[in-house]
């Protein structure tokens, strides 16, 4: 089974470094050590499928993501942040890329956002700076200590009915590319389990009451830094009531409507989301009896 | 089987009236609105063991939280956030309250204590003030959006060998009361799948190399902000080698040992964690055959 998006990295965190700064200035010094600079937020893809990286001399402000192959790896912490979310020409890139260092660059890419996006002390508004080898910040002025933040999202299909005779909850949200359909999501709340995140979602965006929820994959997703967590919930009814600030439209689909949407079938009765988003992995996970 | 704790919570969330001041403004000024004001963060339980309420008027900084058995319920805003993050009176006042109010409790202590916390501006370090109904907060120097944190932590047992042979690895921080032991735990970085992470703290905290990992069940746990995320792992080995700035001790149980552990039997080889911890559910699921 293909594993989700983004996942596989080959890098190890090293994470017992991060809090030794003469380790970590060792390690930036070696004559090995590779960075990742990601102009507006975009990997280099050589020939061979492998991330880009450069030489590390002359850069000050970079976290150390871990090792790659033996190397120290370091990513550059862009001042200011780029301007550019998520471009056109990104995923191409990505394509060229083999999946685990797609992987090291997710991991790269939402460090460096968090550290773009987060100057400034949240607690009291003073500046912060990277410790922890860029693991995270610390506010001088009020000794708050900040770490980059990972948001959960619980992604899922609605099912009713068993075996070939089931169908599953597809949705369109407006500025989706034309004919696509995907799995519903949203963010996990404080004070919320997956569980009651997937039922809440569910109920909020499409009006469908479902009970039982069983999990099946997760990704991380660097745009910014989500956890998807994919999950499919057994739907007590087929009523659907759109709320449509969300969605613009959704339908129950059959095994066969996805395994069509999967292959690209010109008659499928919808447009499968890319191999990337872990709603692909959970279609086919779905359509294979998860 | 027991649900996990802080799950349950009977609160409609009401996400779509939290974008509309007017609706929220018709709602504190309701005669039946009941306000939750948790100084030093504690709860009032009630003799019948629900949450005690307070009434609205007077009150500006307050949250949303939504409908508690039809009426608006909102949350006090701390400011600045009570010193003690968790105060050893509180899980007595805790043991008191139905699981269902335990739950809302915690979904609106995170919530107040992320704005008390978050007062300034991330990217530029400008005062923000609430909006959405008290679901985030904007900036409006630069006009960056700020959403409340949940921070996902999966926390797992590594299992080796099956059946009634099967053991799984508990272990021992120094913080910990006399002879508890519990279930491995770590925060999700940014970058990671849950199993991925599941298997990098394995490794980090114990040595232990795990393959395939299972996820059984979560729960929102409310010091500060974190979503617990339940795993099983496969274990490769049972050589332990022990990371002793995170773990005093490790040591690998049977179910039999867990059993007794979680009966609170005097030759139990460890004393179990506490109810409300997913990781007694994660104990309880695995003796059940999880
Ligand atoms: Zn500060
Ligand atoms: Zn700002």
């Amino acid at each position: 089974m293909t594993p989700p998006g983004f996942t596989g990295s080959t890098l190890d965190r090293a994470d017992a470094i991060r809090s030794d700064p003469a380790a970590i200035a060792a390690l930036a010094a070696d004559p090995g050590a590779r960075l990742l600079d990601l102009a507006a937020y975009e990997p280099v893809a050589t020939d061979a499928g492998r991330l880009g990286w450069a030489a590390m001399p002359g850069q000050d402000d970079t976290a150390f993501l871990g090792f790659v192959d033996g190397a120290p790896c370091f990513v550059a912490i862009p001042s200011p942040a780029p301007a550019a979310r998520r471009t056109a020409t990104l995923f191409p890139i990505l394509d060229r890329l083999v999946p685990e260092d797609a992987a090291t660059y997710a991991a790269a890419r939402s460090l460096a956002d968090w550290h773009a996006r987060h100057h400034h002390c949240a607690n009291c508004g003073q500046p912060t700076a990277p410790f922890r080898a860029g693991w995270g910040r610390r506010c001088d002025a009020c000794r708050t200590e900040h770490f980059p933040r990972t948001d959960p999202v619980v992604i899922m299909l609605a099912e009713i009915g068993e075996g070939e005779d089931a169908r599953v909850l597809v949705g369109r949200q407006p500025a989706f590319p034309k004919g696509r359909y995907s799995a519903l999501a949203g963010f996990v709340e404080v004070g919320e389990s997956i569980e009651e995140a997937v039922r809440r979602e569910l109920h909020e965006e499409a009006g469908v009451p479902t009970g039982a929820v069983r999990y099946v994959a997760s990704q991380p997703w660097p745009f910014a830094s989500s956890l998807m967590i994919a999950c499919i919930a057994a739907a007590e009814n087929e009523a659907i009531t759109l709320d449509t600030t969300e969605l613009e439209a959704a339908m129950w689909v059959t095994r066969a409507d996805v395994r069509a949407a999967l292959d690209g079938a010109p008659d499928a009765p919808f447009i499968a989301p890319p191999p990337y988003a872990i709603a692909n992995t959970l279609f086919r996970r779905w359509v294979a009896g998860a």
